[in-house]
């Protein structure tokens, strides 16, 4: 690490935000979002400092008020003396300038609290670039000392499910009255969720929402089915909460009212069993290991791919896709033929 | 190709497929859809006799009626003698399963007619996945003579983005009265329509819905943010229904109601129009070569990824990822070290 940091004025940058300058904070985050190389080299100076933040991971379809939630969380974290950074990757969010005015006026309160520093990152580019720096993002944040991260998704596609890789607990967000057809794409989220809370739980359907939810996840949580079936023999309720069964964690559903304040303590001390969870069964730190390795294999991916690039000649692949464009060629010969002449 | 082929079974279903079989049509679906090597030679077979059918991609957010318009299109494409392609990638589509009885119901005037082929494709597995193997059903259905190969997503999310990377001309859906949240979403998928269609164009607020999308069409969409500003000096509004300024195609706003079969003949004719336009500038020609450009790197990408798999030892990377835990080690410095000793 040393070596790569005499050669630029890095170390003062690092040093600054590891005593905990927002400038540098701000500062770094932009170097590691626009993925730059000094970005690269403070990520790795930074990174044996990080480790010890709790990462939690909030998504839901646009409408349910993740932000008002996200917001009240980070009031209840505040209270509760930890430091919280949110990272808003939600185009809807009032945190990322996506939302109305009105929204982005009611998330002021926290803004003025040096114990929360909030940072929106663009959705624009590719999806992998996104859920890359976002993961380097809450790094950064977890060097500088934040102890609560928040990390802010809209659910509705494979983008968010990967983001959310970079979460310890997973929120998934609902809300009565969405419709069918917002109803339906969450299928594909339910699986990702370590908590599943109904927000807006003083508006009418509250509680069907939550009938829904259960029943969803009898059917379609891979740990509830598994477990139920490994178990009981054939399929039952969700009854209770949250479930423990062996070392499979089921998730809880909770009603909260998020700009009411209301059920936001126990969602926090719900968070906190999911991490004392995880901890004891040592899943969590199994779950790191996979997402390593998934992280480990992209880099190596995006590494070689940056390599060929810079070997295949530009004629070369110019060439190759004319004679796939006249059906010479087909796009599987092809990559073959550029393997074996240049790797 | 021959040579591959010898070894299998394969060129009766090739030649079965070719000659319009359904029952090999369906079963090269799923081989493809699996990614079983078969999938592979069978797609190399087929890629000689690709290329003719035009693609047509359809995405908006859930409720905007986007199944009723595929079924009101293909229709009025049936009525013009064309043998039409249905893909449907949508979780909250009827097509794929995802949506209530009653709109499946809706559906199966489609279905007996033999000039139809549905195909769904799963959404789960990665997102690369998908993007891939729907591609490749495309080229499937595209081999077996079908004409018009109508493409469903969800447009929420980069997902979607890719996967309408194989159509021709990009349909964006959007209804009034969806709420300011689902409005918000659509600014990144605005920019890859080449036809905005507002449905449910009966319905209060569609006029509005109009107004807004083409303000943002003047504030978003690059193509007209460019052109106007290259022609005009300063930022206009897009009057028109539809503008070709120079080579460049500026994305028209329709008004439809599918399921009272409204404006569906104009749109039919509106993408027509799109594919004359492409002809015409060659920009259907330098899209597809950059397409194919996108689709070799990735092919490159994962058939190196396998290599990597394959050279280095289990233990090896076990250990990396023990390393990185513990904090001696940085994941990009892991990356490189990787590459040093494994390639």
């Amino acid at each position: 690490m040393a070596s790569l940091l005499q050669r630029i004025p890095m170390p003062k940058l690092v040093d600054e935000l590891l005593q905990g300058s927002r400038r540098a904070l701000a500062r770094v985050l932009s170097l590691v979002e626009n993925e730059v190389p000094e970005g690269h080299e403070i990520l790795a100076a930074l990174f044996p400092h990080t480790g010890k933040a709790w990462v939690i991971g909030v998504t839901g379809a646009p409408g349910t008020g993740k932000s008002s939630l996200v917001n009240a969380l980070a009031k209840v974290y505040r209270q509760r003396g930890k430091k919280v950074g949110i990272i808003a990757v939600d185009p809807t969010s009032p945190f990322s300038g996506g939302a109305i005015l009105g929204d982005r006026i009611r998330m002021t309160d926290l803004q003025g609290d040096s114990g929360v520093f909030i940072r929106s990152m663009a959705t624009r580019g590719s999806l992998g670039g996104l859920s890359r720096t976002s993961r380097d993002a809450v790094r950064v944040m977890d060097a500088a000392g934040f102890e609560i991260i928040i990390l802010e998704t809209v659910g509705a596609g494979q983008s968010e499910v990967d983001v959310v890789r970079a979460a310890d607990t997973t929120l998934v967000i609902e809300a009565p009255g969405l419709g069918d057809d917002v109803q339906a794409i969450k299928a594909g989220i339910l699986e990702i969720a370590d908590i599943l809370v109904v927000n807006k739980s003083d508006k009418a359907g509250a509680d069907q929402t939550v009938r829904g939810l259960r029943a969803m996840l009898e059917l379609g949580h891979p740990a509830a089915r598994e477990q139920f079936v490994a178990h009981h023999g054939r399929m039952m309720t969700v009854q209770a909460p949250s479930q423990v069964v062996g070392d499979v964690w089921l998730p809880p559903v909770l009603k909260v009212a998020a700009t009411q304040h209301e059920g936001i303590e126990a969602l926090a001390d719900k968070i906190e069993e999911h991490r004392a969870h995880l901890a004891k069964s040592g899943t969590g730190e199994s779950l790191e290991a996979r997402y390593l390795e998934m992280e480990i294999l992209e880099r190596l991916q995006t590494a070689i791919l940056e390599r060929l690039r810079n070997t295949i000649p530009p004629t070369k692949l110019e060439e190759t896709i004319r004679k796939i464009q006249s059906r010479e060629l087909n796009p599987q010969s092809a990559v073959n033929v550029l393997l074996e002449e240049f790797s």
